[in-house]
């Protein structure tokens, strides 16, 4: 089961510091470097639980190339009509192991949002399910699942996960 | 206070990981597999934090082998009548160091709670007080204290913390 | 990117250690032992989000020494008027690097505070932008910014974030 790492503890640390910087990425609203955490060739999806583990294939979010999330990142910030809110990251329980020549990562993780003069307030929780590749000598997304556990569709879902 | 680190990069880092599997398996809803996170002779207790701080001894829940923790895992699957929920687990400032062949380790949880049809909610947050040893090569809990903040007494926890 | 781990595993741990041990002795109360983590030189401070990205130097606290930081705790717990309540610290996605024979650290952090009586619920969310230092062995903050994202001021804010 632990007998022994699953990984090597300098690879742990680089895998740490990716999530660290995704967040801390979508957090301070700097959303056109978002596109760069992924590979050209990438898929970021945002699933309700429900459907996932029905096996059911709808998604609120699916993109399936680094010029859709380019795409999307131009919606957001220059034509979707929306409140802005701020968001903010809580990841926990990284748990990786070696796979295809990167990382299978499954992580919790907890986004609290904040409106314009409102309480911060519980906004998504659930859980990562990524393919990390060594791109270059930089960690990137090659899949990216958001699977999050309320039943409710946000439909105020503007923001990337 | 940290000249240097209290415990060695390697059993840190499997601490990290017996965290993150544990909360892993509670929130996918694997509760078969908890006890096995637990040696044969164990302790779980969840307590609320009034009593704890001032030495009173009820607990919440209160289980003393791996035994009763299966016959809690039936209750859970097969008996309790309750409204299913689902669980996430945030795990924060793990401290370890080393005890009696293992380690004492202290570590703050928030959980969170979707209900069907609900939105996402903070359930419960507070602190582990636990005594992990190595179980012939993998990390499994001896004593686990699940120390919770709120004085109320959540008549509907269900499934372990 | 990160084809390297910006800093080396060991200031990593230790890190990771100072932020464990900063928001367990806060949760845990002990406030006289607060001022501890700074040097005798430094600066706490607590701003909103709004007034830092906007450069404005309005802080809701602003301490300038370790002897602020002790008067503070004396008025915490000897003269300033309030209900109690626990805190409770999760800390994510901690950044560091190496600057000015220090760290400069950017973490996130989320406080659930639990009033007597009450559920527990979200309190504060933000992030810390610190400066630490080793002081003769032991890490301790030169510098905590404690930007918090919410523009509603919280009058209620008693204990240090």
């Amino acid at each position: 089961m632990n007998a022994t790492a699953t990984i090597a503890l300098e690879d742990r640390l680089r895998i740490d510091e990716l999530y660290a910087r995704y967040a801390a990425c979508l957090d301070d609203g700097r959303f056109a470097e978002w596109p760069d955490f992924f590979t050209d060739e990438c898929t970021y999806r945002i699933v309700p639980r429900e459907n996932y583990d029905r096996g059911l294939p709808l998604a609120t979010l699916s993109f399936e190339s680094k010029g859709m999330l380019r795409d999307r990142v131009y919606a957001i910030t220059e034509t979707l009509f929306h409140e802005p809110y701020y968001q903010r990251h809580l990841v926990s329980g990284i748990l990786a192991e070696p796979d295809d020549g990167g990382f299978r990562v499954r992580a919790n993780y907890l986004v609290i949002r904040t409106k314009a003069g409102s309480l911060s307030e519980v906004y998504s929780a659930g859980r990562y399910l990524d393919h990390i590749v060594d791109d270059a000598g930089t960690l990137r997304f090659r899949e990216k699942l958001c699977i999050f556990d309320s039943e409710l569709i946000p439909n105020s879902l503007i923001y990337p996960l």
